[in-house]
């Protein structure tokens, strides 16, 4: 399984996604899910993947092996706005499944994957991404701050409470990982390290980009205060008068 | 979708489930997943139904029918142990898929359902069960204090991090409707009244039985608290340094 997060925010783009594949539980693997194609200055672009790992690398490995051989080939590091680069992506992972369905689903093979896809390129503003299994693609808009995927729903009540368009760069790292560590506790085919990618509105730079490892001090830290503070929190709730 | 929790404590057991049912966003429906038989001093059995509703409600029906016209069939109020009341339930389960379930499967409806059932027959100490839609079933025992059926992951961060055995009853009812409340706030198909059903260890009595509906004071004031605690928490923790 996988877990990913992308959040379109005022203040930038952050981008989390965890470390773990499994082909079956006596099949786990680590592989991380971010890849980032930057040009300081003119773009920075970020992608999260989730589902078949084989359909995904290679969709990225299409697109990278063809504008490398042939500077004429529309590629991430060449492609004019966030849109065509959706367009590329979608359309490579359609070829790859054209390619390669067939002998998966003969092997009960689940083919299916996406992306969270998203970064500036100069000329325009910050812009966000999910592409779906099919090649289809959704931008985030102003009511919808974020995109998840693989396995969405342990860590979403958290971001359904806080994060807003306006929530701070700094809030919604805390909440990403907030939202990571209930997942990872309650689904052991999501895990650590956690990559993490923080972009600045208007920067074209990489900004910070952090792997959390399960034993990294800040992320201990997060992880046994919101603990603790729930707990706590929960015991200060009044208590039912009809019990 | 549905919700429903079971919890198995040391101070006695707790029962939750929502009251929405769906055919499809065009057709939601309003029934009460929760039923209750019981003989004060004697017995107090409590079902939670998930999935489709016909087979639960026919699973149930067919065993007070039976047991109603023929004193000498087995059935909830005369099942000697909660063994065999689940026994019982997986069995009429059974009995009404085998008669529905090719009609149900010609227009692509799901058949699937399951109940999480407890209770207390006196000679017993309480019990809680999860019944599988093929009507086999498990107990929980000191390990795994909770069942969960239907819409299960955006609620079970704030169970796993609280409830154990030895949780006492007015903190885990607090700890289950907290997670109602992530539950319906981030699935449309799960939605208020909540029924919940208290039942003290070696009571032999019904307890604390309550619907609480989307506009009961308690529950506002648990969701209200929540919320805001959970956003001032998350306030509170540290900010990374490295942004």
């Amino acid at each position: 399984m996988t877990y990913c997060v992308g959040l379109n925010l005022e203040q930038g783009l952050i981008f989390a996604s965890d470390s773990r594949t499994n082909a079956g539980v006596d099949d786990i693997g680590r592989f991380g899910k971010m890849r980032v194609f930057a040009n300081d200055g003119e773009r920075v672009i970020v992608t999260l993947s989730a589902g078949n790992l084989s359909v995904t690398q290679n969709a990225l490995n299409l697109l990278d092996h063809r504008a490398t051989h042939d500077a004429s080939q529309p590629g991430l590091m060449n492609a004019k706005s966030m849109f065509e680069v959706a367009t590329l992506v979608g359309d490579a992972m359609r070829e790859i499944r054209a390619r390669d369905e067939s002998y998966l689903r003969s092997s009960n093979i689940d083919p299916n994957a996406s992306f969270i896809l998203g970064g500036q390129i100069a000329g325009e503003s910050p812009r966000l991404f999910l592409v779906y299994s099919e090649g289809n693609f959704i931008e985030s808009l102003a009511d919808t701050p974020l995109f998840q995927t693989g396995e969405t729903k342990f860590g979403r009540p958290i971001l359904d409470r806080v994060i807003t368009p306006q929530t701070s760069l700094s809030e919604a790292a805390k909440c990403v990982l907030v939202s990571f560590d209930s997942t990872i506790r309650s689904n052991v085919s999501v895990g650590t390290p956690i990559d993490l990618l923080v972009y600045r509105h208007d920067s074209l730079q990489l900004g910070v980009q952090r792997r959390l490892e399960e034993d990294d001090p800040y992320y201990g830290e997060i992880r046994r205060q919101w603990n603790d503070s729930l707990r706590s929190v929960l015991q200060t709730l009044p208590d039912p008068d009809w019990l």
